[in-house]
């Protein structure tokens, strides 16, 4: 007997737009003023990168009150793998940012509310690192204004992420970031479109496969 | 008698997708080992964006003699309308890079073969400017090497746009730069998927528009 596949979550285009567009509504009330995508580098095992949903998601934050499109903005981060027993500290050393906002990240993010972008939660360690990683720019770029004024400058941080796996997660958000996922999954095997080959068949499986979760479901 | 609109050309997504499967078998010739997706900066009248481009591209440039993906970096690139009479030099004093490659920019290009990605080639001053900047970042690290070393370690660049318009351009590219267009459009109103706001009535109009065209092609 042949070993079974493990279950593939395909994903389409139209699904994952769909999906960012049932989310805009409430991460429009932390009104976002800069979009920061998550870029997989290149020795990554994952291919997750937030530069489609990032797109996708400006359209969506598009308001009349608000004057020119919401920047994106893009950084890199290279994780390597932890290994049993480290301590935070030698685990934050773990990680090198193969693109930045730039020699002035902390002052570019003053006083501002930047939604974090990704594709999917999967360990949480890429968005611990992320936020972590930020908030430690706009701590040392605060250190240079006066204490009274920090406070209103502290950039504020939320996430959004296509998809959640529901699984053990191997770091954490801090308790008070506002966290979005359009979709809460199973620990599956998600294939999204950008990684399909052929469209046609890929788009031809995902529907076969909502209707296999839909019979199984009732 | 109502005005007539503008004529829209319609993309969905699974187009775009298409478009770049067809281009990259020709684009693997150059063999790229980098891209740079150019992102509009917030205050540009257009969206374009190369983020999506470039994370299909980077599926269909997988091979099997290269360990890794291929990383993606992002620029940003802001530029001023130009007035009449401007000298090219004068020209170049107005664009502003809103995102860069990192403060070593120059040393990070050294030997390499970047495939620059954009949405749109319209009226191709992004694209010039992205590869004059580009090019003169590169040449200020080479003044650093052995004159011996320096031909071997100049980047090479090439262009793809996921359409190119037809149209009387106000800058020029290299002409020895190889580029690549997903496809050659008139100048018509161009409606990518990532701004539709009901994707399903998106694609209703594009395959409408489809027929239309091939109807009128008879």
């Amino acid at each position: 007997m042949a070993t079974q596949e493990p279950e593939h979550f395909r994903v389409t285009y139209n699904d994952v737009h769909n999906l960012i567009r049932a989310s805009a509504a409430k991460i429009a009330e932390f009104k976002p003023d800069m979009l920061i995508a998550i870029g997989a580098p290149p020795s990554a095992r994952s291919e997750d990168t937030g530069f489609f949903p990032a797109r996708v998601m400006r359209t969506f934050l598009k308001s009349p009150e608000r004057k020119g499109n919401i920047p994106i903005h893009a950084i890199g981060l290279s994780l390597y793998e932890s290994l049993p027993g480290l301590t935070a500290e030698q685990i934050g050393a773990q990680v090198i940012r193969t693109q930045w906002l730039g020699p002035e990240s902390g002052a570019l993010l003053l006083g501002r509310r930047a939604l974090i972008v990704d594709e999917v939660d999967d360990s949480r360690k890429t968005l611990h690192y992320a936020v972590s990683e930020l908030q430690a720019d706009v701590e040392r770029a605060l250190e240079a204004l006066p204490e009274s004024e920090r406070d209103a400058k502290r950039a504020k941080f939320a996430v959004f992420v296509v998809h959640n796996k529901l699984k053990p997660k191997l770091a954490d958000l801090p308790a008070d970031l506002p966290y979005y996922a359009g979709e809460e999954i199973e620990d599956v095997w998600l294939d999204y479109p950008w990684e399909a080959q052929d469209i046609e068949e890929h788009d031809r499986l995902a529907a076969e496969g909502k209707k296999k979760r839909a019979a199984s479901a009732q």
